[in-house]
């Protein structure tokens, strides 16, 4: 037994837990102190704030004729058109989910309550042997229970982001009249709002199940922590719905707004004129914001849950030892800790000057919580588990660890994660010249810009694959299945800052979209477009760590697949395992031709209607006629609720499909071939997407003497780049996020179904 | 024992090769019927049919001042210009390959030569327990010499192949002038002359090798059959450089042309004015032509070569039976006789009087040749395998098969390529709606349409990797790896009809590149413009064809190399079998990004020199002038000839790295990873490119509704398409086909150094 006791661990977690939420109220708190009304003077310090800034400012915003109390009003009012239209487009979404919801739990049941023929009496467990278990349909029951709740806390991550951020946009637009400094905190102070609410509610959450799980089951965790795995197959269900129609209404309503407007009546993006541009606006709420926190919730989920899973069929769960068997949720609350006082450097010790500062910032989050992280897992792996030697499950066998073993197998993860996450700034981010070079070859037209812009892509995927194979190999080898996942949670237990640094992206973006559209001064815009670059390169750096996470998390899962289907070796010499492998390996191109072809058709759609609008409202272009912003959200919203089903659909039957008729073989290698294609596939979009658009912030920033070769805006240059931005929209926003939810949910699908393929799957192979 | 005596054998393979290299050298003879000189009167019949076409044409060929007498001397000459600067190309790249193939020769012997540390030492077999086998010393010297024959003969197909092309294209031209259907059975021809020469010769030169080597390997077939793997290592390693060589200079040249002659000058494709077009009318020559006979004659080659290692330590080798052993040789001298068929009637039977007619005469040559080639496998199996059961070698056991599961599995293999080869057609002729569908997007920019194409790519890989995985499944299960080679060589069987269609693509380009620089009429350009989108059909369908036939090349070298290493299962829950799965299937990435990259760079070289003269030489677009090609083609071959180093290191680098460092393993999981990520990676670069190709096309035939609705040429919509077939270049030509070399070259270069692995390998775990 580890030094801490059973007490303790149930205080520590909890506590953590609520630490997190506590201080993300604080947080919100804060940045509510900005008021977005005008002359409400309620709030004196920051109406003071704002007279100085106007005067400042005065003489330029008096030359484009803006008045500051209009622009205020402005702001609110588009401010309240987003989350308006966000919140709408998630309820709207939120009806289909609850009805996929309820359709799957049922399938759920009956596939695993068919297991045992529906019999209610306790069975011989399947692990430790002799001993009695609770019946499959228990099992079935409370994994459909755990699916429910994991569908639900998911959508409720997403949809409290997605508040969070639409009510921190329009507050950093005016911040932004303060200085670069005033308004990067207020977005980076919302993104941590987002990012402990997300971290903590999900601990909670699976906290709170587990011991209430714990009623029933009583000593039976084998059937405990397998039920639990629903947890994380609702998780990332919900979050491939949110990733995939947000996606795709971000994208149509992106893409068509900046084809029409942009490229052919040449008004800047976020132009109030363009009619898409609330769309767009709305669209970056519920894709990246509420998408990005279902998913990642997921693959917190996920590894928590497999990590469990395996440790309740080891020596922990046989010798009931619960702190050591709450090690997975212990990391996470050290986690919850230790980004707590990372947030705070950001907030409160360092202070941003200009906006070259931005990057370096974030960029040391990445690093501090990293190294203050290690030495929470030593502390933690030191408390909470055995002194001596311990024995995990590993494929039918257990092997003897050491608390150190899982030290070194968390931390490898985190490490990895830090070179992921600074791997991908350095291909995304227009500091360095791979963006450089992408920007540099649109001289010669949008041909090149794409050639080199999808060469970056791949080429940005070999470091990444390097330090998640060593992350593999090391905690692999170290503690089996279990180190997998924990070099997964390990990765993900500063999720708080990642998400924080991540969700700091789209506030930043929205944040330019309202300078924009309520006619601020260029300062001002400028400021924005500054928080925004820096947010495009952090957004690619969250893509990333949610990739690298997924595919540990995958591997995880795919290994407590394998134990609990029964299979002793996954043989590639074996024709059933490898054309799982080929068609695995396949499905993430399948999966992205769909998501990519959705998002084009729907921005032709967009692209008609838009132009339909500049044609036909006279004094449109002018501005003195308002654009219909109704219809384009309306083409928005229908275009991602039916286009989410086909890939939806594909991912969710396929392994049911495969486990049914192919059988647990051809299902294993079907995991793995889809997991080591699509890591691959999703980086290579992600980075290739977030390296144009930067190229083309490159180039209208104007910098550097090359940029300024390059620029101005309008320039044959710029126009080659924007067309780059363009196509890397789908791929950055929609099909690359989106691929690595594919690869863990069809993992986490697998093990929940486990108990089905192996008494009944297979059905082709049996018959012939 | 079968049917067919040893005897019968030993007279029915070189007698198929010779008939195949006669029936070339006829065809060579009708091609060169028709004269490429003016007023050389010899051939009456050319001249006349020229005369009457002139009179026909009289009208319009006045109109644009165009001297008829001028045009054909034009051609001639260009037609000389571009034979020369091939040749050229080649010879320079010959020099550097033989300095390599010389290197890497040494490396060999040395490697396999230190197995038993230098004895000469007679030593007991690997696998025929109990006898004598020859020493490592003398299979090292072996393999080494078979390794320089395949290297030779791999060239010398290639530039057998470019000869044949640079004489046909200028006759193409002329013939294009009577009409579509002399035109089309012209090139096809030419294209028969190259297929038929390139089967022939691989076939006698493996033939003729393995004869000669038994005459020192005696009865120790083990080791005889082992050495002649080498000769497919030096058939794909000049293929690898012919084709990422070829591919960047054909690239530089056709993308650099583009970019400044298309689209910023606006005048057509192949106009004698731009620099570049030389360049690019040789890197048809020097990359689809010698590049694709490199390749298809390597997977021929390893095919064979997988097939008959397997077969030699099964019982056809234990039991010393010439016929079975030869069985798959057989197959490909019959493959010769049913070709050959299939071209008569293509010649001979069939007429085509209009373009809409290419393509479907086209097609059914694939269809006729696999019908037909389903009966020839049959009567071989019949004949040349024991009527009774036999056994085949399985990862340690002998499995037990009858004559008839091997019919089974040629044949699946063969009609895998039917299924692949005819969706890839479907994806990439502009008769139907996936291409249409991509030229429509164009309305909305290049934007769209690169978006578009990207999925069209990614949705082409569906059905062709269910039919490679059908084909898999059932030769893996009926005879296992030995089942998998013979899938490959049915799929391959049909090579010399393939590589005919194929070869007729480039053929029909440069056709169409001469008429245009010729100045010949509108009417001729038509025709050879047509010819030319059926081409662009064709070679894909002849990537296709590379790709499948590579993917299960792959896999039986794949297991040749597990058998030969003595590894009994590669199991993927071993961390060192997964993270070679992982990396493995970073590769085709990491090879894409350098060698679209490395296109990338030179045409922006080559961009700036085309630029230049434009500039710097007065006259040049009035076309008083005549431009510097010299010079740009002196871009292409350096760019070439320095660029396809790197990622040629990649790929002959990676195995030997592997293996030598991390084991046999680790390299099993990178083949297994390569493989299953290459193969989806290189079928969605092919078509996407040729999609792109044809879409351009379309709009600039205007032959239909929807057609002229997006065109003309010049059009927004039409510029929108040059941009996504510039993108398309690097992908089709260069990264796509190279791909399958890659998983190949790297699968038979292991099982080549197999021994030395097992031997040697691994030696940072061992340290560890």
């Amino acid at each position: 037994m580890g030094l801490m006791s059973e007490t303790v661990t149930q205080i520590v977690i909890p506590l953590s837990a609520l630490v997190g939420i506590v201080f993300a109220l604080v947080q919100w708190v804060i940045v509510s102190k900005v008021k977005v009304s005008v002359g409400s003077g309620v709030d004196i310090n920051g109406y003071n704030d704002r007279l100085i800034e106007e005067q400042e400012d005065d003489d330029q915003q008096e030359e484009e004729g803006v008045d500051p109390d209009e622009a205020v009003a402005k702001c609110a009012e588009i401010q309240n058109a987003i989350s308006v239209g966000a919140t709408s487009f998630l309820f709207t979404q939120y009806k289909y989910l609850g009805i996929f919801t309820i359709a799957f739990g049922a399938l759920i049941f009956l596939f695993l309550g068919s297991v045992n023929g529906f019999s209610t009496q306790n069975q011989p467990c399947t692990y430790s042997k002799g001993n009695i278990c609770k019946s499959s349909l228990a099992n079935a029951f409370f994994t459909t229970l755990a699916f429910l709740l994991g569908a639900f806390t998911s959508v409720l991550s997403g949809f409290l982001g997605m508040k969070i951020a639409t009510y921190a946009n329009a507050r950093t637009t005016l911040e932004a009249r303060k200085g670069v400094g005033k308004a990067f905190i207020i977005a980076f102070r919302s993104g941590a709002v987002m990012g402990f609410l997300l971290a903590a509610n999900g601990l909670l959450v699976l906290y709170v199940s587990i011991n209430l799980f714990k009623l029933y089951y009583g000593d039976d965790w084998e059937g405990l922590y397998e039920s639990i795995t629903g947890y994380g197959l609702g998780g990332s269900s919900m979050a491939l719905f949110g990733r995939v129609g947000g996606g795709i209404y971000t994208k149509a309503a992106d893409v068509g707004a900046d084809l029409v407007g942009k490229v052919e009546r040449n008004i800047p993006e976020d132009d109030p004129r363009n009619p898409a541009v609330i769309a767009d606006n709305v669209g970056d709420n519920v894709g990246d914001i509420a998408g990005m926190g279902s998913d990642l919730f997921g693959s917190y989920a996920e590894s928590s849950c497999a990590a469990l899973f395996v440790a309740s069929i080891s020596s922990f769960g046989t010798s009931h030892d619960y702190s050591a068997m709450s090690y997975p949720l212990i990391i996470s609350a050290m986690g919850i800790v230790v980004c707590l006082m990372t947030t705070l450097y950001a907030t409160d010790v360092s202070e941003i000057r200009n906006v070259t500062q931005i990057e370096p910032t974030l960029k040391r989050q990445l690093l501090i919580s990293t190294v203050l992280m290690t030495g929470g897992i030593a502390l933690v792996s030191f408390l909470s588990l055995p002194s001596d030697e311990f024995t995990l499950f590993d494929f039918g066998t257990q092997k003897v660890v050491k608390n150190w073993y899982l030290f070194l197998c968390s931390s490898v993860g985190l490490w990895a994660g830090l070179v992921i996450g600074y791997t991908t700034e350095y291909y995304t981010s227009n500091a360095y010249s791979p963006v450089q070079d992408v920007a540099d070859s649109c001289r010669t037209g949008a041909a090149t810009n794409v050639i080199f812009g999808l060469a970056l892509g791949y080429k940005s995927v070999i470091i990444p694959i390097f330090a998640i194979s060593i992350a593999i190999y090391v905690s692999f080898s170290l503690a089996a299945m279990y180190g997998i996942a924990m070099a997964a949670l390990g990765m993900l237990s500063t999720i708080a800052t990642g998400l924080a640094i991540d969700a700091y992206g789209p506030i930043s973006d929205n944040a330019g979209g309202i300078a924009e559209m309520a006619g601020m001064s260029h300062k001002i815009r400028k400021t924005t477009d500054a928080l925004d670059a820096a947010g495009n390169t952090t957004a690619a750096i969250g893509k990333g760590f949610a990739i690298g996470s997924a595919a540990l998390v995958s591997l995880a899962l795919f290994g407590a697949f394998v134990s609990r289907a029964g299979i002793k070796s996954v043989d590639v010499l074996s024709p059933k395992v490898f054309i799982g492998l080929l068609v695995g390996a396949m499905l993430p191109y399948w999966f992205s031709a769909m998501t990519m072809k959705s998002v084009g058709k729907a921005a032709l759609k967009m692209v008609e209607e838009v132009r339909r609008q500049f044609n036909n409202i006279p004094g449109l272009m002018e501005g003195t006629a308002k654009p219909d912003y109704a219809t384009c959200v309306k083409i928005s919203t229908d275009a991602s609720l039916k286009e989410m089903i086909p890939p939806g659909a594909l991912v969710m039957l396929t392994p049911l499909i495969a486990g049914t008729f192919f059988g647990v073989e051809t299902l294993a290698g079907l995991l793995a071939g889809s997991l080591v294609s699509g890591v691959q596939v999703a980086i290579s979009a992600s980075n290739t997407g977030g390296a144009w658009d930067n190229a083309k912030k490159y180039i209208e920033a104007g910098a550097t003497e090359h940029a300024r070769m390059l620029g101005p805006k309008g320039s044959d240059a710029h126009k080659a780049a924007v067309i780059g931005d363009t196509v890397g929209d789908p791929l950055k926003d929609t099909s690359g996020p989106s691929l690595n939810i594919l690869i863990k949910l069809m993992a986490v699908e697998s093990l929940v179904f486990a108990p089905f393929f192996a008494a009944h799957g297979g059905l082709l192979f049996k018959i012939f």
